[in-house]
């Protein structure tokens, strides 16, 4: 599947968040936003959730990296549009690059459009990119202590995943921990524990996913 | 230890930086930049270095977080000075901060100041600190792609450290991938193998560092 790569524009989010948002909601689209750390999983468990979600929703993604295409080649891959942004150095992406996006999908087909934000647990959170909703990835490797250590990204979520839990045995990871901080910043936040090795939990957050873009569509 | 919090300035980094180093080039103390994801173990492999740095030199360290002090106390535990940067939200340190935070260590009686930087890939690697020289820590749950996708980090750093080698059998990492990527972004670069855990390769980064720091403060 051929790739269009786009890069970031670098103009003020205010508003834009909005228009985009209202021309999404017109084509009914559900526009979520995937955010975590380099190396979290996004990129492989988005792949896992297509699997799942496919079959009831026409799905798009826009993968966003400073540079280079390897990821929008990973979901190229399963016959889904995507469009690689690239920020060219930036950290987040912003609703400018998205609203200049929107018109290489076909909005009126698609159901559902991910976009993959830069891996970095600090930016992307403090960017209203018109997304419906949000989901974190945390991964076990990065330790127990990162929503105390990076808050906005953990209390501005809908939805809180953490991954390569198969590798909870190797690393002095507390589960405990993180649900007790998600629970004190976000109360209401939905906690999934996956392995998307093994495809532990994923049937779980496909299944919340799915009742979630139902509602958003509705 | 006692903690010191202070939070970062945001003004205008240039100039600065050579400030910040002509203050320290006066003081013979050798100011190392430690950068890497959140999570890539960078407090921890601190802790080794300085066990085995400190028997030769007088060190102290800024640790740099977005918020809390969790970092700062697991180095005066060591009964190291140690002040915590708050950086309240922004994504890497400035040099602006560092002039700031100065008068609080005796500089006359240090030789080396490690300044962890904010856990993230993509920012901390834009901004000159007035460091004597960079180090960046790459751990394998992060993956093997990440040089190709967040090449600044790789190629404006004097020593790339592969951590979580222990990890090696348990995930899809091919250290020749990494390899390659960072002789085609850093040709010259030294690139260690250590795992914080089991101690491999620390004691050959402690002598690579040693060497380093000799060097710089002659």
């Amino acid at each position: 599947m051929e790739i269009t790569v786009m890069h970031q524009v670098m103009e003020w989010n205010e508003d834009v968040s909005a228009e985009v948002r209202a021309e999404l909601r017109k084509n009914r689209v559900c526009l979520i936003n995937v955010m975590g750390s380099p190396g979290t999983g996004k990129t492989t468990l988005l792949t896992s959730l297509i699997a799942k979600l496919r079959r009831e929703f026409s799905i798009g993604v826009i993968e966003g990296d400073i540079t280079g295409q390897i990821d929008a080649e990973k979901i190229a891959a399963l016959q889904i549009p995507s469009v690689q942004l690239n920020t060219d150095g930036a950290c987040h992406i912003e609703a400018m690059s998205i609203r200049k996006i929107l018109p290489q999908f076909d909005l009126e087909k698609l159901d559902v459009l991910f976009v993959e934000n830069i891996g970095n647990l600090v930016c992307p959170a403090e960017f209203d990119i018109g997304e419906n909703f949000r989901i974190t990835i945390l991964s076990v490797p990065e330790g127990d202590d990162k929503v105390k250590k990076y808050p906005l990204m953990f209390t501005d979520t809908d939805c809180l995943v953490v991954n390569k839990c198969d590798m909870l045995p190797y690393f002095d990871f507390h589960l405990k921990t993180v649900q007790d901080d998600y629970r004190g910043v976000n109360p209401e936040g939905p906690l999934f524990l996956v392995s998307n090795r093994t495809g532990w939990g994923i049937p779980e957050l496909a299944e919340h996913l799915r009742m979630r873009i139902r509602d958003e569509l509705a």
